[in-house]
């Protein structure tokens, strides 16, 4: 149950965006430009990393629903998405966007965890100063985004439809347009 | 010295801000509306929140910028803020920034960390629900700026009458103005 008096029409963030408009505004922002506007890493990547750190901090309303917007940005391979939060190293993406989420990875345990090992490494392998700034601020934003939604106790769905449906809202629309209701 | 190639003319976040300004302004938007604009806690006290969270996160740079500003609104109180980072259980503030103070710390911990003890003991001290939002929301800010200037590794100055400077401007100004530069 929720904390404080939310609407239930909405689930996680987006019952908290309700009840706060004010800050809903730069949070959405946020959201729009690290992981829908045009950047040389693509939509898809970047959810990837979205998840992965959502998954690492046990959020389960975002993992789910970052999950499924980067599977609609993926041809809807669920497979690599679960193969990606599951065990990275191993998955099939590039060894650029592996570098990534190895420093998404540290960054979730906190800012001082990323050493110039992991930056070389994404160096190494072509990850741009930009590439490198935007998934450390993406993977700091989610754990703000994570503590956010769980840090209130928000109504987290169990129905992989709603997910589903929030995915390809998303994936389509960006953050800056009004949510789905529930029912 | 930073991961990433950024400007030495400012510190800390201020650098990052000037590399990617497109993420600057929802990142200054939330600090403004969070810890700056119309509240029924007070600009010292959403300080004090921001100052404690990011000094469990071992945020130096956070810790006293934050913590000067904090100082600033507080009739230059550096007593009272050092107080409340060390032992906020026993510093000279109300029982009500004392429960919120302590909902922050379990958000610097997880999300999942905040349970209804904390809420209900923040509720029977006249904390409201806007009030219990905006901490979390705070302290998980915190958690996302913090992993970012770290994460970065942003230049920390060691001078003290730099933060005073800052804290100055900020507490003064609010969070959309430029930055001072360092020289």
């Amino acid at each position: 149950m929720p904390h404080i008096k939310l609407s239930t029409d909405f689930p996680g963030i987006r019952s908290l965006m309700i009840f706060r408009p004010q800050t809903s505004t730069p949070l959405n922002m946020l959201a729009q430009i690290l992981l829908f506007d045009e950047n040389s890493l693509s939509r898809g990547e970047r959810e990837l990393i979205a998840t992965y750190v959502s998954h690492l901090n046990g959020c389960v309303y975002c993992e789910s629903t970052h999950g499924a917007i980067a599977k609609h940005h993926l041809g809807n391979n669920a497979e690599l998405v679960k193969n990606v939060i599951s065990d990275p190293e191993h998955a099939d993406v590039s060894d650029k966007l592996k570098a990534l989420l190895q420093i998404a990875g540290k960054v979730q345990q906190g800012g001082k965890k990323v050493t110039s090992i992991e930056i070389e490494n994404a160096k190494a392998n072509g990850a741009t100063d930009i590439e490198i700034h935007d998934t450390v601020l993406i993977a700091a934003a989610f754990c703000m985004y994570n503590r956010y939604v769980d840090g209130l106790g928000t109504l987290i769905p169990d129905d992989p439809a709603v997910y589903d449906k929030i995915g390809k809202q998303r994936s389509a629309e960006g953050y800056m347009t009004a949510p789905v209701k529930l029912k």
